[in-house]
């Protein structure tokens, strides 16, 4: 759930008042986004979302953030458009804090996506991948491989309170990502966060892609695993193998993996599955009493990793060789 | 903050069709109304406030609440309108709870209500007040007189850690209160929780009341003693005579006070300073480690509490006998 800062009505018209938007209707805080305070805006001259960005981004970030939506709305891919104010300028000040305006997308999460969810993930995936490929900022991700071990280190004398045996657990399947971590497959802007609730649908036709916060340059089918571990998996946390085989097929719909990427896939999955469990885990282990937020369970994600560790091979994911 | 239950995509979307509203566009959980779980839902058909009704409010009352609205609506009131659906009925069950679609209205909250607010917000609670008087179904007040020695009662071992003295001066309060509580000042339906959150501007032109979820059948004059209370208060807890001469004059322009009830006006205030007092203090004890509800601190309603019991009389507020 998200933290609201209070923004005042007065201010709140004033800010919305250099955008060119027309006047304020309605204003409300809405339970999306982790990171940050989101409002549901109305205006006379349309609906939109307003962000604050809170402490957990980096302001130093939010140019590239921004104008990644830019570009990869100008290639047709729908995703939430920063409003420019009349200065030309789509990052502003509200309440203290850093605040953008964003065009809104129609369209409800999927609880339980299907395999024809999976396929249309998939498509849009790669379109994203395509249409991000000239985009010129960069931003290198804090959370691959070289920001496990640091999380790790936080959690390390008390993950074994979450579940016996989980320190050996992760420590050895660090040391493995760690040393067989892939360094030479493409690469390029990737979404890193791209899970059910980042995905609009109406009906089966997938409508948009929102929460551009963890995007960053890495390894392109690392955001495929990050997918597939995010959404290929049962609420009991069996492999579907039929949603992950859509998921890939509709990716390599429009850009094919290489038989490098195929082959280094399993491992991919393990790291996600890794990175989602070592945030979620010092998350969980440094929760303040009293918080605001519940934070996510990571043991599905140890879960998620197990599963990666007995895999065969990129078969095992619906991906052939 | 609002509580929120999760609603899935499909039994939402199942649960609109039967509204005639149209398709689902869109579905945000909003930070708005304590007791319940609010969504923002567009629709093909227009936008709505969808709520789910959780177990703080009793299901035998929602009858009575949506057919207020229902009725003040039909009135030319503006407030949230229950949609009925293709079978003529307000009320439905979405995940597992009570639910109603009702119309969502434009506006925002003032953070620092002006006297001309004050003055506006004075004239619709009189509006209120005379559409609400032919209402067929009664809902007495449970958080009235009788229901303080109760919450008091909740609230007496601990009171004083949260202050000291403070057991004392409220059993004291409580004592005078229960003894000279007016019994035959005129009634009729109230809102009983008319603060700034439930009451919509367009600049300075009140918009709309939302959040029925308190009203029932008291005396009248009480409801604008809870609203000088949440309305004529500055930040540092100072009263505004200008503020509170604005809303009952505002008030007295549709509805005018019989003098039974200008005399009465000190004691209302303090009844209404003490009930808000009391419900917070019982919150503010009884928080659950960890709870995703931050309570209001009760201190400052015993601030206002202090200020009634120093008054002279109800020139004091400014309105004039």
């Amino acid at each position: 759930m998200a933290v609201y800062t209070e923004v005042g009505d007065d201010e709140l018209a004033r800010f919305v008042a250099r955008y060119g938007v027309g006047e304020v209707l309605s204003c409300k805080g809405i339970a999306e986004g982790v990171e940050n305070s989101n409002y549901l805006l109305r205006t006379t001259g349309g609906t939109f979302i307003l962000t604050l960005y809170e402490k957990r981004v980096r302001e130093a970030d939010l140019p590239f953030f921004l104008g990644l939506m830019e570009h990869l709305a100008a290639k047709g891919l729908t995703c939430p458009q920063p409003v420019r104010d009349r200065e030309g300028t789509a990052l502003g000040r509200l309440a203290g804090r850093p605040a953008a305006i964003c065009t809104f997308l129609d369209g409800v999460s999927v609880r339980r996506p299907t395999a024809q969810h999976c396929a249309a993930l998939g498509e849009t995936l790669a379109r994203l991948h395509l249409a991000g490929a000239d985009f010129k900022l960069m931003r290198p991700n804090a959370l691959s491989v070289a920001g496990w071990r640091p999380l790790f280190e936080q959690a390390e004398a008390r993950a074994d309170t979450v579940k016996p045996g989980l320190t050996e657990a992760t420590a050895r399947a660090l040391e493995t990502l760690e040393r067989d971590w892939p360094t030479s497959l493409p690469r390029g802007v990737i979404h890193a966060d791209l899970f059910p609730d980042n995905v609009f649908f109406l009906g089966n036709r997938l409508s948009g892609l929102i929460d551009f916060y963890f995007a960053c340059n890495d390894m392109l089918a690392y955001d495929l695993a990050v997918c597939l571990n995010a959404w290929c998996f049962e609420s009991d946390l069996a492999f579907n193998h039929t949603k992950g085989h859509a998921l890939i097929a509709g990716y390599q719909k429009l850009r094919r993996l290489s038989h490098e990427e195929i082959e280094a896939f399993p491992l991919l999955a393990r790291g996600a599955a890794l990175r989602f469990m070592l945030t979620r885990l010092v998350d969980w282990l440094n929760v303040p009493p009293g918080a605001l937020v519940k934070p996510h369970d990571p043991l599905p994600y140890y879960r998620r990793l197990r599963f990666h560790l007995r895999v065969a091979g990129p078969e095992d994911y619906g991906c052939a060789a």
